[in-house]
């Protein structure tokens, strides 16, 4: 390697970030990555499915701390500061929490070498560099400076929310939101000045999901929100057109599912009937609320036909493992666990009812790889409806993205891929994990290139579809 | 890399293909990868399991132009071209099907671009320059040029199939053959003075698979064949015995089983024999249809070990898995989909029954790599009877290859698996399928030679193995 | 690659080990992996968790021949060459076995090839190099010659145990130990003026698991040795804890725990009780022997939290799959096949039960890899007791360590992982075992470094902790 070269490890010294980082180390693949990574370095993010809080867009509130913006909300670093014996009050979480922020920022650096090899090393260290102009990573030595430092930041206006989203060169970004939402954030954005795009994504679970607390007291509310009697049947498919038409209206262009399995039925309405009705009076079995999640997602399906929005489905994960955690901290802690997940029959009765729809497209999320071969790639490389989404939380990292594409593009090659999304409830992070999709889809595309099964020229076209393209036109923004 | 060696990128220009395609990009690596493979390239091709039309051997028709040879019957390329909106019919397929092959072989070309990091792009990029002596990827610009020149090889006569088989340095090649077959392709090879040796495979499914339409039609049919009274449990086995002789007699080394799942079953008499009586009487519940074929899996077995002919078990996937894709085109049309597929469980009472009998060889094939290093590699580890088959359609391809490689070897060594084949319908593709595992292997073999896994010289006796005589050896050619 | 440079082919010749094997091809990483390797190549070897027999240790014996060493007792030596055709017989094993241990020893040689691309082959050329001071790899051509070298060293004093284990540079070394064992050779051990430490496990399969042969007697011996009344729940309970203490006042830190799934179950003491009574009192159906297993990982672990021995859980191997085998030559002879092991749910009620409680320590070991990513890391990434152990038996290979790596590291850190165990009942290969783990890890930290995701000085810190480090931690050595 030239030591005078940008990818000379003597040049980390001068920045946190080296400019060769995730390019892979044989210098001729590395020189096609790099050059592949520099047309889309600058491009505008598109960003389809995320969490980030509609109230930043619609208030655009200042942040306070550094510990309120990286630690706190963030289940990657929550979790694994606990794994290693920080409590949740340590972290300014739950019942008797730290309320001195500054003390849980100096936890977190001192907890910091915990991160090497992770995706979030990636992301912080992108942050801090990038957003924050700090040329150290975070130790306990810099803590105070640095928390000092951030503060600054963050009291002056081009820290604000919609300032970062300027900044950080996103075209259009969707949050999550929850059917029963009255979207008044993406109301205010849509009153304000400011020219920011951001759009809701229906999120059913509340009202699909019979396991979910309150289910009932939802769907009841439900009711009275749309007019529709949600007691019955039909005035509950009906309730969710007339939302889906609200957020439609509100700029939404997809919907999103979050099930324990991707379970799929399509049962004659008289069986769907006398399923919902056993839904709406607990004790509800475990097979029922399961059927009921897999009638929904093909009756949604049906409904996208109608009136065209995206639908994407999340599914794997087993909620709240430990049931102390959730009681004491609640959900979205750290605690939520992959399981097996089928696809090839789970999927079956949707696509046999309305797979061959032109009017639909289904992204599918999941957080078990073995299906990325066997299951994901050979359904999607053959019905036109469906695209596969990025490789999603614990795969969203380099590893997981070159096992994606490796065992992807064989069989559903770039164009059935949906692009990548950030799903993160951390601002910040935003160009950081695009920052690294780019960087990972460039080495992946370089790879092809010096092993010849690809052409430089064709790596180059299809550089754009991976870094925003095909997002762009898989969720119709 | 040295801009005038044969592996620069220079070199792309005069050729479709590049002469270190398929390499690893690190040099030293590459050089040893590119002087194993060619110690094989030019070796004769051994195919020991493949789809290719009898009919073609038999009767040397002439094909007529590129949509049939490239296109119309070949799934990875159909369902490519079906999951991003053509429909069957614009592909020349089922009821309407576009009569114009030269608008069928634009369409191809205008979808060209989709198959970008797939093995079906490699094989035709290879298949244009080696077969026809094209020089450029197929474009919507060069579709009708293309097309014309296919055309005009097509009609002489050096692209019969016997002249392609001669010129591919085809040493032998094995068609799949329903068990009812009179075999009379095969039979005007043998009396033609053609010097090719094709042989037959004895595929079961037919009239072994209770969920095959016409099931018990078939097994009638079995018996008229054979003089055997396949409505009773031991003449029905008789039967078989009687077909697999016809076979053998033929040219047959091996059988062939393609199962939804890899389920054995050692029943005794009486239960096997009820249960046969069962599936022949409609309706055939789906636990009897399993349990027979189970049992069936076995029954072959012990008949293996008694005619020396070589078991094949192609198991884990889902036929047809959209039903009006089925009804309008019919089978293989690309959607077929793997599904989980355990073997450790499974084959337990066959391998109990007959799996240390010195005269069983069974080949396993899998959709599931997840199995790969966790039962497959182990089990033929161990059984003497075990081997493993090449990685299948969907992982025939150099990441398919490569995790094969990776997690099989370890456990199970080289020598427990059964080299390649190619099991392809597309005639031209058979080079080019051969050239990518050699290739591949020979990547294979590099890397454990400068990790210093593997002496060079040790490389160099395992690749020809690998090319061509473990597949000889285990199918008994 | 610089032909005077340690790494070049042509030092080969001068050993039979490469000074730069399983290090990355790429120059520069190659570089970075022999650096971080230099510092912990002559580290001591931490050994946690293993099968050595406690008898070399307490009566220091010597071995005689090198079939005897090297082959007879490694199941994956013998199952490798029983899978090409050689008989349990011809390799000294079972009925008629051979007695020539010259002449098993030439089987070997000749089927020494077959192990090409596996690990035996790295351990035992490691072990014939380093332990012997062999040059040659074994071949026909040598088989004798080896045979008398190796027994003229085995007569010699600095070869029998003891020795060795100095040699070794071993620090400590545990053995797994019936829970109804006297430990004898322990106490022969403590009682001698050896400085070598050898620690117990407690193993306690034959008395918890009810398929075991002679489970019943077994837990009646328990009750005899432990004085408590095994006949009855608590008192069966009792007697773990009073074995435990004594396993512990002979240095043990840790149980183990091998079971065909990891499931686990927190059953109500009434519950328990009744389920303990059906175990005693045959024939006991496969639920209940199952869910008596899964309730005895609970109260291991609630054990734990008592006395603090660190927990082991090896779950997922079907255990004498051939039942012939197991008839006729026994178990642990390479017919324990993996079967497909979740651990997202299985583990839950233990977890819930337990999983908070600071004193356990919790480390797991799969045959599963497809749940490193999927279940494994998310779960010891959240969870404080856990730790995940290193690639167990069939992926205890240079690929399996780096899928290892790459699956776990991103979502679990470093951390939580427990360090290399070399698991083996071969005595020569163990320094052999944890070189190639030390040369596997700094070659994965290598690569982290080239692509700057981690820093070179932080790969120095990582290093010694994957090499003895974690280790000593987690099993509190």
């Amino acid at each position: 390697m030239d030591e005078g070269s940008p990818s000379s490890l003597a040049c980390r010294a001068m920045s946190l970030l080296h400019p060769d980082r995730l390019f892979p180390p044989d210098p001729t693949t590395r020189k096609i990555a790099r050059a592949l990574y520099d047309t889309v370095a600058d491009a505008p993010i598109v960003s389809p499915h995320g969490h980030t809080d509609p109230r930043w867009w619609g208030e655009d509130p200042a942040f306070t701390d550094a510990a309120e913006l990286f630690v706190m909300p963030d289940h990657y670093v929550t979790r694994m500061l606990f794994s290693q014996g920080m409590s949740f009050a340590q972290l300014g979480i739950g019942e008797e929490a730290e309320g001195d922020r500054r003390a849980i920022w100096r936890r977190f650096a001192e907890g910091y070498h915990l991160f090497r090899g992770t995706p979030s090393r990636l992301w912080i260290d992108h942050a801090l560099s990038e957003v924050f102009g700090l040329s150290e990573r975070l130790s306990p030595a810099n803590a105070d400076a640095q928390f000092d430092a951030i503060a600054d930041a963050l009291a002056r206006p081009e820290f604000r929310p919609r300032a970062l989203y300027d900044r950080f060169g996103i075209d259009v970004i969707a949050t999550t939101d929850d059917a029963l939402s009255d979207l008044r954030h993406h109301d205010a954005v849509q009153r304000s000045d400011w020219t920011g795009r951001v759009v809701p994504t229906y999120r059913s679970d509340a009202v699909t999901d019979p396991e979910t607390p309150r289910f009932r007291n939802n769907v009841m509310r439900l009711g009275e929100i749309t007019g529709c009697d949600t007691t019955r049947w039909q005035g509950y498919l009906d309730a969710h057109r007339v939302r889906r038409t609200f957020f439609r209206e509100m700029g939404a262009t997809a919907t999103d599912h979050g099930h324990p399995t991707a379970r799929t039925l399509d049962l004659g309405t008289a069986e769907a009937e006398a399923l919902f009705k056993r839904v709406l009076r607990p004790p509800v079995s475990p097979e029922d609320a399961e059927a009921f999640r897999a009638q929904m997602l093909t009756e949604f399906a049906r409904m996208s036909t109608e009136d065209g929005l995206v639908m994407q489905l999340h599914a794997g994960a087993v909620r709240n493992h430990h049931h102390g955690v959730f009681h004491t901290v609640g959900k979205d802690r750290g605690f939520d666990i992959p399981q097996p997940t089928g696809w090839t029959h789970a999927l079956r009765p949707l696509l046999n009812a309305v797979g061959m729809d032109p009017r639909l497209t289904l992204i599918l999320f999941t957080l078990d790889e073995a299906t990325y071969a066997r299951e994901l790639a050979p359904l999607a490389g053959a019905y036109p409806c469906l695209r596969l989404g990025p490789p999603w939380w614990f795969h969203d990292s380099p590893e997981g993205m070159r096992r994606f594409r490796e065992m992807a593009t064989e069989t559903a090659g770039f164009e059935n891929t949906a692009g990548f999304n950030d799903d993160t409830r951390a601002l910040c992070s935003i160009p950081a994990r695009h920052d690294v999709a780019r960087r990972c889809d460039a080495a992946f595309l370089a790879g092809l290139v010096t092993t010849h099964r690809l052409d430089e020229e064709e790596a180059f076209e299809i550089m754009p579809r991976l870094a925003h393209g095909l997002a762009r036109e898989a969720y119709r923004l």
